[in-house]
């Protein structure tokens, strides 16, 4: 088995669920910005479940959500039934504007934060992110279209406009939407090695030949 | 406004919507498989309404979906409840295994071709394509996993494995899961021209980066 590299934990025993990875979905998430990392690190769970991970959607409350582009989708945990996560994936969306000053999701963020959670992020999360102040004086990435935006969030935030995500240790940027897919698979390489990850790359087909 | 290409079918009014795409989705059905082109499709939906398309997730009966990986959808459409389809994006998954030598199944695929449907698929979905007869004498691909498959289900099916999709006219067939998301550029570029493609690519900032 690969040697998980979790940060702020450490394995308790073997074959114990170990690592807690919530995806979280809201009103105007975007699709693709959750469903990207879902097939990864799901597809990582039924293809390495030695790995002692375990994945689970998520959101503030009970019952379906509206995704942006008309998606309903059922998560499998809320805030209240969660288990502490290991890693927090919080995808983009229009759904994020409304989300910029909520002291609610603020604070939801920061305790995770603070508790030793992976803070990941798709596109717009990042603006989340900034908004808690988890981005201040470090480097970031988001959604091409947001990243004046997201400077405007933070002090001293490092754009890098260039790089499909950005891995600062505790925190991890992707750029947008479909970004998430690239930013989930150097998960599961951080978390269980490049094989397991190029197993998953391979089980997925990801070899991307954009038509146009 | 771009020209429709749209197969089998001449547009009746400015305004009007007029190509009408169904993604299908079934229990066991791949998450990435049926997201991708959802992403894709309805992203041009909202880029571009004028192309006067609607794109909507269609299952045979009512109710919720569980997907393969564990991901529950609602769709907004059922067989029962559908429009007329111009276009069907029948995805992959585990779940198309029952799916073959269903007479049901097949009764439906038969009937849409026969109506002129322009039938697309993603991953296994081809295999059910193949099972109806539809990839008889055809090139066509599937999941790399299931190339001998899609072979022993059809009459000379021509594999190409090394395709990342195969547009035929009247069907298109794309390699596994994430290949989707590049036949559904692939579709929005042969139905409204590739500028509009290269809009939807990027707003989803579809400049795929894989770590591993």
């Amino acid at each position: 088995m690969a040697t998980l590299q979790l940060y702020g934990r450490e394995r308790s025993g073997e074959g114990d669920p170990m690592t807690t990875v919530g995806i979280f979905v809201f009103p105007g998430v975007e699709e693709l910005d959750f469903a990207g990392p879902w097939e990864v690190l799901r597809a990582w769970e039924r293809l390495q479940p030695d790995d002692g991970q375990h994945v689970a959607l998520l959101a503030q409350h009970d019952g379906p959500v509206d995704c942006v582009l008309g998606l309903r989708v059922t998560p499998q945990l809320t805030w209240a039934t969660s288990p502490p996560l290991d890693v927090l994936v919080y995808p983009g969306g229009q759904g994020t504007v409304a989300q910029l000053g909520d002291e609610t999701i603020r604070g939801w963020v920061r305790g995770l934060a603070a508790a030793g959670t992976l803070m990941t992020s798709v596109c717009t999360g990042a603006l989340v992110f900034a908004d808690a102040g988890l981005l201040d004086g470090r480097p970031a990435t988001t959604h091409w279209a947001s990243l004046d935006r997201l400077a405007s969030l933070g002090c001293d935030i490092e754009l890098r406009p260039d790089d499909r995500f950005v891995d600062d240790g505790d925190v991890i940027t992707s750029a947008g939407v479909s970004a998430g897919i690239d930013m989930a698979l150097h998960l599961v390489a951080r978390l269980a090695g490049d094989d397991h990850a190029r197993q998953v790359r391979r089980y997925m087909q990801y070899d991307p030949a954009p038509p146009v």
